[in-house]
């Protein structure tokens, strides 16, 4: 990168937005984690880092970049497991850290219009302020942003009951791969006029431009909350466990399931006790609305319905929020006890609800065929049919031949998910690590038009680019 | 267009799919109405008519039109007020009647698969029957398409609570203008996995390919409905009761309004009594879903609170569901009772709420500078910022006259809606009516963009060309 693009952009937004790697006013550690993400596998190469404050700022340096063909990489809360914001070929970061302001509030409607660089969780608490609820939520609210949230179309626990962030958001500031500025629909409702490019933006991963403003829908959060915890026996009871329950006239918030392998990594590690008498293949985990008075005995109707189903061998509802929380570490232990105890591959897969047996067993015989004494331990977002499958490693091989081996795992299970209608990246999108496999979710025809949609925002490709479609 | 052709596609297709305007198959009129829709501005002009039978009879039609470089129209339900469906420069008509059938259901999630070409209340009735309820619901139901309300992004009377179609579509078979079949997403729930390209197509109104098969989400109907009617004095606090009541425990269906204007239409038309003791300025409708005693209390309670607060002068809640339709014919007969008594010029336009009041201000105001005599007849979904905005003849104006005036009435119109950040189209789309003024709700660099995607999935420009982009 010569002397001149520094000193450019510096004339362009001033000195006090704009940082190198040369300078020293970061250590190398920090500096370097602008360029990456959670994953570990592409060390980040880059020599310049800018905090533009302003929507107009991010045009003034992307036009800047797409005159002198310089490759961006748009930095959030670098919390992906995708790759999707690591820059490793000398590009120049864009953080959005500055960009964290309130612009608008609509007390009306409940829209909330605020910059792209907004960390999640301060995005709650505005809404809170503001007497309303922001309802997408996850674990890494504390540090990811609202504008990485959306370019990643994130999801979380409760997308049985809000969906994805997607279904969140009125309108979206962009700025594309040629510097120019759209302003994607504002804050209304209603708006057929044309194509809509908002949605393109939302899931593309950084790839057509940068997401710089958002107007997000606000509703009202559920006074309180219940969670459920059963033990099933059979996969197909869940099935119907989903359909007698998940319309039912109380919201239902999660549609959570692991199995008896997870329950016990998490009984290991936390040491706590088993919630259960007896052990049963696959535990479920729901969590419903409570606003009145009488909803608590309607959890108990569902409850007693399922048993007299005999759909579970086994359940409880907690008594109070702390118990919420005791069960819901079930759950949520699963990630860490796994990768303590043990070296595993992480997979984040969606299936169809009624094809996902059929391509569990599907697997399991594959592992049985050639990956002798690899085992899955499973658990995830069921209600969405959204799988965490991990492949835990066996004792007697190396991290590396089992990591080795993983990679040609791999493309036999997306080959089943293809097989089984599902989708290889459920949520945590595509970024670098799994472009290659990207056919095995979308077809050529597809790719060859997502290209030419690229072409459109970002004639040079500029705009992160080697993500997603390589 | 040449005799061959008619005998290509008979051969393609089969010759029981195949008409044309000579072989007498169908009277004249019959004949036109597959090729225009509910506006009669374009006389259709075209000769042949199609109807296949399946996603393959389609792309072998579009593969075949792609290569002989001739354009085609897609026709559904035909009941679009924007000249979206009208062939008018002798295209290929391709009519989806033929596809109506039901491919697939999954009942535990509660989605089905069907052809583009089911009647919205077929479909309706399909989900009834497996114990499910398809909520997107409007007038034209009796004889949309399904597909037609996917390629105008429809919306109708309970967006308030179950949005536009948009939110109803987890997968969607189209054939883009090249012929080729895309299959986006199925019936999975989530999918990151580059740019979502089914989005694109909802609201393509035909320009991008032809939608040939969708899997809707299904959910579960309320149990019974309850319409309260309220007399309102001022603008503002229609906002306010909006806040107070829009996220409610008790989940709002419809938040409709009427002027007093509208009322004494429909008074007059039909022959109904003043629900009300005293004249208001404006009169809001508000469904409710009613699930369980102790509901209509809730009611009673949302009434009390909205008059102690005095915003409101007169209401009353329906005591039964014929009381309801009742009040929902002050609603729903003000377009009839406009149409019968006066010559009027209808917008259907969208807003942010708390920016309706000066809108109409200015409106009102550019109406008595330059158009004297021009009266506003307003109603509409307000709940959704989405107006119908009718302009009623003055008596001393002739028709033709009144519509030339008309014709410099809209973009004035249009730039203040630009000016107070709405859309100049909220349900209706912009097919070949508006697509003139499509630079009033989107930028020069959208249009282009816009263009540069049509391009990529319709690269010889024969999918309904000449609609929303021009």
């Amino acid at each position: 990168m010569p002397v001149t693009t520094l000193q450019d952009l510096i004339a362009l937004i001033g000195t006090e937005k704009v940082f190198s790697r040369e300078d020293g006013k970061f250590d190398s550690n920090t500096f370097d984690s602008y360029g990456t993400d959670r994953t570990k596998v592409y060390p980040p190469n880059y020599q310049i880092l800018l905090f533009p404050e302003s929507t107009d700022d991010v045009a003034k340096i992307v036009k800047y970049a797409f005159e002198n063909n310089i490759s961006i990489v748009p930095s959030g809360g670098r919390t992906g497991y995708a790759g999707g914001a690591v820059a490793k070929n000398g590009e120049i970061v864009i953080s959005l850290n500055k960009m964290n302001k309130v612009i608008d509030f609509d007390p009306f409607l409940g829209a909330l219009h605020v910059q792209a660089g907004m960390i999640t969780k301060d995005l709650h608490a505005q809404a809170e302020e503001r007497g309303f609820y922001f309802p997408v939520d996850f674990a890494a609210t504390g540090s990811s942003h609202i504008g990485g949230n959306i370019a990643t179309n994130a999801g979380g626990v409760r997308v049985v009951r809000y969906g994805l962030i997607r279904e969140w958001i009125l309108g979206l500031t962009v700025v594309t791969g040629k510097g120019e500025i759209m302003r994607f629909n504002g804050e209304i409702l209603k708006n057929n006029t044309g194509y809509d490019l908002k949605h393109l933006f939302i899931g593309s991963e950084g790839t057509l431009g940068i997401i710089t403003e958002t107007v997000v829908k606000l509703t009202k959060p559920p006074k309180d909350i219940r969670v459920v915890f059963l033990a099933v026996p059979e996969y197909k009871s869940i099935l119907e466990i989903f359909k007698e329950t998940h319309n039912f006239s109380l919201p239902m918030l999660a549609f959570e399931f692991l199995t008896d392998y997870c329950l016990e990594k998490v009984k290991e590690h936390l040491g706590v006790a088993d919630p259960f008498q007896a052990p049963s293949k696959y535990y479920v985990l729901m969590e419903y609305e409570i606003n009145e008075e009488g909803d608590e005995e309607k959890l108990f109707a569902i409850l007693e319905s399922i048993t007299e189903k005999e759909l579970i061998t086994d359940g409880s509802i907690a008594q109070n929020s702390r118990q919420n929380q005791t069960f819901w570490k079930y759950r949520e232990g699963i990630s860490e006890s796994l990768s303590l105890a043990h070296t595993v591959h992480k997979n984040d897969i969606s299936l169809p609800l009624r094809n996902m047996e059929a391509f569990l067993t599907d697997m399991q015989s594959l592992l049985d065929a050639n990956y002798s004494g690899f085992e899955i331990a499973l658990f995830g977002h069921i209600g969405d049919g959204n799988l965490h499958l991990n492949i835990v490693k066996p004792k007697a091989l190396s991290d590396k031949d089992f990591f080795q081996r993983c990679k040609s795992v791999d493309p036999e299970m997306f080959a089943l998910i293809q097989k089984h209608k599902g989708s290889i990246s459920a949520e945590h999108g595509i970024g670098l690590l799994k472009k290659e496999y990207l056919g095995y979710s979308r077809s050529e025809a597809e790719i060859a038009t997502m290209k030419a949609i690229k072409q459109a925002f970002d004639p040079k490709n500029i705009m992160n680019p080697g993500k997603v479609l390589g």
